[in-house]
């Protein structure tokens, strides 16, 4: 397992963490400087984050530093009613592959939805089989299109309490099925690219708790696992969304997971995504980048 | 499956339900007379609610009303710090079982536990594997307790949110994978009980989520499917624990699911289980209760 206690260098920041600083929204582009002068050779950058300065800005940005990205946030909500919404998410999803194709990013993140209108408060149907085909569906047809444009989908299993409104894919092991499904290929076969054009990204927020995921880490492979995502699960958590906890201050036992993931030839980056809006947030950025990296040091 | 549309026979209330009335502790003699008056045919009371009043008061209520209970709240919590703690739970987890056979539940709802200190905020230690290897060893050894009172004990898988501070047990399979290990008889065979010394207690709200759950559901067979209860996800869900819906107000196809466990045999009550700090248990019990009539009916 690799030594994180020296240095950083391995640490990403999904640009989410810092969304805003004291309560304010915070621009991508000032994140970025604040992470490349912290040596910081990472980011996962949002969609909407982008949006809002310009991709051209920020791909000129991320250039310039020479920052990697871990991955792209995001593709995904399929499930939709009626052909039209399904080919808006059709559609936005090439978009989102096209961005990410730009920003050099590693992965597409998938969070791949639930139940059509539940994130506003009202379901259309309560059919979350029918969600599922749905996600199936709209990762098979926008894999076609990630393969021509050599990007890799990393499907991203929710924690089973965003299974009704974010993604009704909630374990690494329906996350994997999916993937043999779509992308049968030949796990650890000499022709097996390095990393497969369909796989997961593993947060341990959302996958702790299963008493499978060690053996699933391992059913997936090098070649599948292609993101790695930390922060922690605090007791109490007082917010479904937006009250995730800095690595070490919660019950996740993150170095071991790690390990599962290096023991299977995993040395991507360690990529830090902290929703929290009542602490981190509300403390200024320098301070929480400079809180990742001694956290990423020390307790991942 | 069972038509309920036209009466509620098969309804039990979980007296968690209606704990509150008004924002005020309800007394569980109340809850017993106020279910008695609307023709309700059983209960599923909480310990703490008993010795509130007296486990000798509430056998002779429950006997003269001939109230059944579909199953007795709750014994569990197994992991524990050194010895001590664990013998602690041993004891209590025996004066359930006998608490249970006073009042004849039909068995005893096992809510296993997380990690040591969770509850409280501060966990002894992050290693899970442990916390499921404890639960494991106390269901094993009460089980031989159970087996002599002649008491039916039912894992109920939490909700992976609650993996950390109540139970280390979060999905059906999981669940069974202890049934199967600690009891492994013969399902469906002619010298199989009707009713399994381990099963499970399947609770709509920690299950809906689960792609794997009707597999699992008919895994189980009738004989480990103990107990079923109702309520519903909301969306959005504002607190982890006592935020659940009644019935219908939320996005879990219950129907569904209760096909499912008669598909198996099933044909015990539909009890419902709803914590709800902000919105159920400030009205009137009565209003809850004739609510829960009506939506057994025509949302289950």
């Amino acid at each position: 397992m690799r030594d994180f206690s020296r240095d950083h260098r391995w640490l990403s920041i999904n640009t989410a963490t810092v969304r805003k600083s004291r309560g304010a929204d915070l621009p991508l582009t000032e994140i970025i400087e604040a992470c490349a002068r912290r040596g910081i050779r990472a980011i996962s950058p949002w969609r909407d984050q982008v949006a809002a300065v310009g991709l051209d800005t920020i791909s000129t940005r991320v250039k310039a530093h020479g920052l990697e990205l871990s991955g792209y946030c995001r593709g995904g909500m399929f499930p939709a009613v009626g052909a039209e919404g399904l080919r808006a998410a059709r559609d936005d999803n090439r978009r989102a592959v096209d961005e990410a194709c730009e920003l050099r990013a590693a992965c597409l993140v998938l969070v791949v939805g639930g139940l059509p209108g539940a994130l506003a408060g009202q379901v259309a149907h309560k059919d979350i089989a029918l969600a599922r085909s749905q996600v199936r569906d709209g990762i098979a047809e926008l894999l076609e299109y990630a393969r021509r444009a050599q990007m890799s989908l990393a499907i991203e299993p929710l924690h089973p309490m965003y299974a009704a409104d974010r993604a009704c894919i909630n374990t690494l092991e329906q996350a994997l099925d999916v993937c043999d499904e779509l992308d049968p290929g030949q796990p650890g076969g000499q022709a097996s690219p390095a990393r497969a054009a369909l796989g997961v990204a593993v947060d341990v927020y959302h996958v702790w708790w299963d008493p499978k995921l060690r053996a699933q880490i391992e059913r997936a492979g090098k070649h599948r696992l292609l993101a790695f995502h930390v922060c922690d699960w605090l007791t109490p958590t007082t917010d479904l969304l937006n009250d995730r906890g800095m690595m070490g201050d919660g019950v996740i036992d993150i170095p071991r997971i790690r390990g599962w993931m290096e023991g299977q030839g995993f040395a991507g980056y360690s990529e830090v995504e902290i929703f929290s809006a009542a602490d981190w947030w509300q403390r200024d950025h320098g301070e929480v980048l400079d809180t990742c990296i001694q956290r990423h040091r020390r307790a991942v």
